[in-house]
C-alpha cells in the first residue's frame, strides 16, 4: 500500500466536476508504478478513472492531533487507531446492552453506510454525473431488497404480531409479491433511463449495485437472522474477527518478518498466526461467559401471553453443561463438564483466524484495483465503515450456514405457528393424521395416563 | 441496431489473441458513431474493448442460403427465423413430452449455455487471455451455485428418497454447508488468484460471474421450481413469451409505424399492442386447453406407496370448473363454467406483455453497451440462446412470487412430514397443544362425533 499511503493528506474529496482539474493536477504529481510504455488505451483510463476517486483521509481529530504531534509517525497511527478501536468496542458494548433490538438497527445502518461508501466508489469510478436519476435508483434497489429482507425476517418472527394490525396484513401476506413489483419498477426505471452513449457506464453501474446489494443486503440480513437466534451467536463471531483483526495488527507490528500475501505487503505470517492462536483463546473464554446468561443465550420471541418480545427461556442443552471424559487423552477416569457451545466455538474461531482474513484481502484487493486507500473516512485510523466491515460479511454468513446446518433443528413451536395458519378444517386434518399416527406407535398412551 | 447490423458478416469468431490484429483492421473499417472531437481515454477503452468482443453472426444452413438467395434481405431474415421459430416450438413440445425431468434436465443445459454466452462477452470485454485459471473459476462458481440451488430442490421434493441411500444422506443433510464450503473455496481461490496489473480487470470479471449467476441461476432455479408445481406454470408462461415474441414481431413487420423505444428502433407501439392482445388471447386458450388434462395439472411428486415419481392427483380447486356468475356483465341469471386458472392466466398474460419486453430491452441494451449483435450464434436467424431466453427468466420469476403469493398455501401434507422428522418427544407436544387448542375453538367436537 507503500505508493497509496505516500499520496497528500487532506485532499478535498469533493463532488463537484468543476474541481476535478485541481484534483487531477494533484494526483499527477503521485508516482504511477506502471511504465509509460506498456499503457493501452485501457490502461490509461484505469488511470484516469483513479484521479476521480474519492481518497479516504487520514483525518486525525484536532485535540488528538495536538497531543501526538511529537510522535513519529508510524506510532501516531498505531495509537489513534488504538483508541477508536476501543472507542467501537465501547460502542459496541452499549448497544448489545441496549439488546437485540438496538442490535439490528445498527446493523440496518451499518448496511446503508456500507453500500454508501461501496456505491460512491461505483459513482467516480463512471463518473455518473450528468445522470441524477442513477443516484436514485440505487437507494431504490436498496430500499426494495431491503423491504424483501427484512420483511422475510418480519414475517417469520413477528407475523403473528403484525398479522393483528389489519392494514399491515396486508404488507406481510403479499410482502413477496409487492417487493417483487417494486423491483420490476426499477427494473424498468432503468431501461427507460438509459441514455445513448452512456450505456456501457450505466449498465455497468447497474451490476455494480447488484453486486453491492448481493454482499451488504443479503449478507446483513444473516446478521439479522443470526441475531434472532440468540445473541451469542451474534457477539461471539463479530468480536472473534475483531479480535482477530486487532491481534494480528498486534502480532505483525511486533513480530511481523514474513509476507503471507502479495496482494497485502503489510500482513505478515507471524501476524496471521499469531492472530489466529488469540482468537482460538480469546472464543473459548467469551463463549464459556456468554454462555453463563440468559440473556445472551436466549433467542428474541414474541410471547402470545406477555403480548411483547420476550428473551427469557429455557436455554437448550447447546447452553447446558454436558460431562466429557478425557479418555482420548488418556485420562480415563476424569471427566470435564462444559458448554457444548464452547466446543462449536472453535469452528468458528477456525473460520474467523483462515478464512476471515481473506475477507479483508479480497477487500485490500479492491481498493487497490481502483487505487483508492481506503472505503470512507468515517472512523480516524481505521478508514471507512467499510474497512471494518469487510470480514464480518463473510463470518456471518458462516454462522448462519453452520446454525442451519449444525444446530438448528425444526421447532415444534414455529410448526405450531404454520399449522394454525391453515383453515380449521385442515388443522383438524393434520390433528387426526398425527393422533392416528402416534397411537399406531403406541406414544400416546404414555401421554394419556 | 442499424449501424451494427451494416457490420460484415460472416466474420471468424476467434479466442487465439494471434487472429485479433486481423480482426481489429476488419472491424476498423466499420463506421463509429461517436464524433472524434468527445473522445476521452474512456471512449478509446469501450471502442478497443468493442473490437475484441464474438460478434454474433448470421450464419444461414447452407442449404437454406441456396433455396432463399433470390429473396430480398427482409424476407429471408423472416423466413429463415419463422423456420427456427417452428423448430424449436416443436422442440419443446417434445420435450415437455418428455415430462418434468426431461424438462429439469433441459432447462438445466440452457442455464449452461446462458451463462456460457454471457460469460463469454466477459472475457473478450476484459481480455483475460494470459490468465487461464480464471475461465476455470467461473465455471466453479456456476457449478457451487447449481450445487447449491439445485440441491435445495431436491432435498425439499426427493429427500425422503435420496435418505434411504446411505452415502448421498451425507450430501442432503449438509447440503447448504457443502456448498458454502465450495463457495469459500471459490473465493479464497480468487483471491489467490489475483495478479499485479490485472486487479480491476480481475474484480471487474468477478463482479460479472455473480451477476450472471444472478441473472441465470438463480432464476432457473425458480423454473425448476415451478415446473414442481406442476407442468402448467411452466408450460403457459414460457409459451405466453413466445407469443408475445412471435406476435409483437408479426404486427410490428406488418403494421410498424410508431417507434416505442429509443433502445431498441425496431419495436414499435403496434408490435407492443398487437402482441400484447394476441398474448391474453393466447393465454386464456391455452390456459383452458391445459386445464383439461392432469398430466399438466398435477405436480411430480415423490410417492411412497409407488416408491417412485407420479403426476396423478385430484386436480385442486384451481383446475376444477367453478360456476362464476355474469352479474357484473348485466346478465343476472347466466352463470359460466370456468377454471379458476384461466383468471390467473390474466395476470400472467398482462405481465409477459407488459414487462416481458422490458427483458428484452435490457438485454439489447446490454447488447449495444458492448457493442455486440448478439449474445451468440446458435440459432439462425435469432442468434444465441441468450437472445431467446431474456424474457423468460423475468417471466418465472413472476410466476414463482406469484405462486408463492396468490397459489400455494401451507400443505397439510408438507407440514405433517416436518412434524414426522421432528423427535417422539416432540411430536407427542405438537399433538398436545394443538388438541388443546382445537377443543377450545370447538373444532374437535364436530370431528369426535
Amino acid at each position: 500500500m507503500a505508493e497509496i499511503r505516500r499520496r497528500k493528506e487532506g485532499e478535498p474529496v469533493s463532488d463537484d466536476p468543476s474541481s476535478q482539474s485541481d484534483r487531477r493536477s494533484a494526483a499527477d504529481s503521485s508516482d504511477h508504478v506502471d511504465s509509460e510504455e506498456e499503457k493501452s488505451p485501457e490502461d490509461k483510463y484505469v488511470e484516469e478513472l483513479s484521479k476521480n476517486l474519492p481518497q479516504g483521509t487520514d483525518k486525525t481529530p484536532e485535540i488528538l492531533g495536538q497531543a501526538l504531534k511529537d510522535l513519529p509517525d508510524r506510532w501516531k497511527n498505531w495509537v489513534i487507531r488504538g483508541i477508536f478501536t476501543w472507542i467501537m468496542i465501547c460502542g459496541f458494548g452499549l448497544i448489545i446492552y441496549g439488546g437485540p433490538l438496538a442490535l439490528m438497527i445498527t446493523t440496518l445502518l451499518v448496511q446503508v453506510k456500507c453500500f454508501h461508501e461501496i456505491i460512491s466508489i461505483g459513482y467516480q469510478v463512471y463518473r455518473i454525473h450528468g445522470l441524477p436519476w442513477f443516484r436514485s435508483l440505487s437507494w431504490y434497489f436498496l430500499l426494495t431488497s431491503n423491504y424483501f429482507f427484512y420483511g422475510e425476517n418480519l414475517v417469520d418472527y413477528f407475523g403473528v404480531a403484525i398479522n393483528r394490525v389489519g392494514y399491515l396484513k396486508f404488507l406481510v401476506t403479499y410482502h413477496r409479491f409487492l417487493s417483487f413489483a417494486m423491483y420490476c419498477v426499477g427494473f424498468v426505471w432503468f431501461v427507460l433511463s438509459l441514455v445513448k452513449k452512456y450505456y456501457m457506464k450505466q449498465f455497468s453501474l447497474f451490476a455494480w449495485t447488484h453486486v453491492s446489494l448481493l454482499i451488504v443486503v443479503t449478507q446483513s440480513y444473516l446478521i439479522i437472522q443470526n441475531i434472532f437466534e440468540g445473541l451469542v451467536w451474534f457477539i461471539v463471531p463479530v468480536s472473534m474477527i475483531v479480535c482477530n483483526d486487532v491481534m494480528a495488527y498486534m502480532f505483525g507490528f511486533f513480530f511481523g518478518k514474513t509476507p503471507l500475501i502479495q496482494l497485502s505487503p503489510k500482513k505478515t505470517w507471524e501476524g496471521f498466526i499469531g492472530g489466529g492462536f488469540a482468537t482460538i483463546i480469546f472464543g473459548f473464554l467469551i463463549s464459556y461467559f456468554l454462555c453463563t446468561y440468559q440473556y445472551f443465550v436466549c433467542p428474541i420471541e414474541y410471547s402470545e401471553e406477555l403480548n411483547s418480545m420476550t428473551m427469557a427461556c429455557e436455554p437448550s442443552p447447546l447452553f447446558t453443561k454436558q460431562s466429557y471424559s478425557l479418555a482420548l487423552l488418556g485420562l480415563k477416569s476424569t471427566s470435564i463438564r462444559m458448554y457444548p457451545f464452547v466446543w462449536h466455538s472453535l469452528s468458528l474461531s477456525l473460520f474467523s483466524s483462515i478464512i476471515g482474513p481473506f475477507g479483508g484481502f479480497f477487500a485490500s484487493g479492491f481498493k487497490r484495483a481502483f487505487k483508492i486507500k481506503d472505503f470512507g473516512d468515517m472512523i480516524p485510523g481505521h478508514g471507512g465503515i467499510m474497512d471494518r466491515f469487510d470480514c464480518q460479511f463473510l463470518m456471518a454468513t458462516f454462522v448462519n450456514v453452520y446454525i442451519s446446518s449444525f444446530i438448528r433443528m425444526a421447532s415444534p413451536a414455529k410448526l405450531l405457528t404454520q399449522i394454525f395458519s391453515l383453515k380449521p378444517e385442515q388443522q383438524v386434518q393434520i390433528f387426526d393424521v398425527l393422533q392416528e399416527n402416534l397411537k399406531n406407535r403406541n406414544l400416546l398412551n404414555l401421554n394419556m395416563n
